[in-house]
């Protein structure tokens, strides 16, 4: 197949470039490094069936090659201290960039990939969340930048399902690690593990007591591969339910990677939820999927790609 | 003060138009009647202080005249059978639409009046709703590409105004009558009034029990111009709190234009709100606003309008 994937130096883009290329598939990445990395399109470069392409799809997709059969939406900075830096073209890329990817499947023939996330939950008040969960977003907030960009990419992508008959998908990812993730992405699991590693204490927001679940890049992955091959058109969530406090995962942290961890509290940011965890039954039925690295297995599998970066 | 109006030509749209030109300012309408009416552009296209441009805001707002006071942002298909009709389009006039106009008040120095509406609030639990109520919207359903789009709207709305300074005002219109509503505007006071004027039975969806509150619209148009005038950037409802069952406003409307009214029931359509009612004491205390005018009187004072459209 011949794929083309948004946001492919990002850190779940690249992944995806990598599984694609080891399938045989011809993959043209798109970015234009707001939050994705130059070193993640290094990584394939010399590919003989990888081509890159840098540009902003907020604007527009350059690609005048041969037909497409899948045009993938991954780019969108996606740690809150990203898009809090970019919400303007956190909101653009959510909107024109979702539109630009949908109207190049529809001109194709294409199938439309798009990856929502979790946060379009919000800080919900269903617990664990099902897709049928309307969740609880503040439209005025200042995450609404990245919330309601998704809210709003998952409505037009039902629109050009609905009223153009474009094949399209919808994934709803929560939070996931592993490897090629950016060291400075604000996210947990990233803080935590490179606090751990230089020796500092690990920052817990508030009293530590909120909940996140951790998937590993892998399984996502093996998700989305999945879903390409079904039909079927309303989000799926794709995460790992094993619920952790912040303050178990720091425990976890610590018997991976260093003993005696400290931690420092520092106040709650605005809007922040207060726990999230994937109700992945549809996942589970529609594709036979569930996750299958835990998060000490995951940590153990990460631990060496951060020690490099050091 | 100089004020161009998107959506000049629609329902409220219209009404701003004629309040501003009575107030001695200058008034820029756009519109490109994807909802609009031309002939409420023919009402002011004599008048020396009113200018028409006929574009779609979402593909940019083609201005280049002198500088401006006010950019009010009013252009969007607005009931159901409408923007259900033109999904991608009510997506982009609340996306790029909002975009291009928050871009043309940066660029003049001017405020910048955002239309949003109480669809952001969905099918609320809470009830009435105040402005603090995050809302409960079916992100994929077939009203998304309305509620989402204003949700968006309103997210960068704030965006602008956080990140690029831009004089912001956020209001959200609860249900609105008037002179001047499309007759086919699928809206249940335009159906009831127009069912009863031609002897018909009035469709009630479901069984009638669902509430809604409606708003005449010279109480809107004097909140607007309240709020324009206040430091507010946070969204403000405007709508009537009188709060009506279907069945009770079919005895109004029997009250005011004709005995003896049959109804006659249908299914409630996809996602249709089951209550909906304004909290309106932000807009008291900020604006020492609240409605004036009662169902029986604005319907009184609307139907000389009907019976000449008739």
């Amino acid at each position: 197949m011949r794929i083309l994937i948004t946001g492919s130096a990002g850190f779940v883009g690249s992944h995806l470039v990598e599984r694609f290329l080891n399938e045989g598939h011809t993959v043209i990445g798109v970015d234009n490094y707001i939050s994705g990395q130059v070193s993640n399109t290094d990584l394939f470069r010399e590919h003989p069936r990888f081509t890159f392409i840098e540009a902003d799809v907020s604007h527009g997709i350059p690609y005048t090659g041969d037909s497409l059969d899948w045009v993938m939406h991954f780019a969108s900075p996606a740690s809150p201290p990203h898009y809090q830096q970019f919400p303007v073209e956190t909101l653009m890329v959510g909107a024109q960039g979702t539109q630009n990817g949908l109207e190049l499947a529809h001109a194709h023939g294409a199938g439309f990939f798009l990856a929502s996330t979790s946060e379009v939950y919000g800080d919900p008040h269903v617990h664990p969340q099902p897709e049928t969960y309307w969740g609880n977003v503040n439209p005025i907030g200042v995450r609404s930048c990245y919330d309601e960009a998704k809210r709003y990419a998952e409505a037009i992508t039902m629109a050009y399902h609905r009223s153009r008959g474009v094949n399209t998908r919808i994934i709803r990812i929560f939070n996931t690690y592993g490897p090629r993730m950016r060291p400075d992405d604000g996210r947990v699991i990233t803080n935590f593990v490179h606090q751990a590693l230089r020796g500092e204490p690990l920052t817990v927001y508030g009293d530590g007591s909120q909940t996140r679940s951790f998937q590993y890049i892998d399984d996502l992955v093996e998700g989305i591969s999945r879903l390409m091959m079904v039909e079927y058109h309303e989000p799926v969530n794709l995460g790992n339910p094993d619920e952790f406090m912040m303050i178990e995962l720091a425990k976890v942290v610590e018997d991976v990677f260093v003993n005696n961890i400290q931690m420092v509290s520092i106040p709650l940011p605005l809007d922040d939820p207060k726990q999230r965890k994937p109700d992945v039954e549809l996942a589970r039925k529609l594709l036979g999927w569930s996750p299958n690295i835990s998060l000490q297995k995951g940590l153990n599998l990460l631990s060496p790609h951060l020690k490099n970066d050091q």
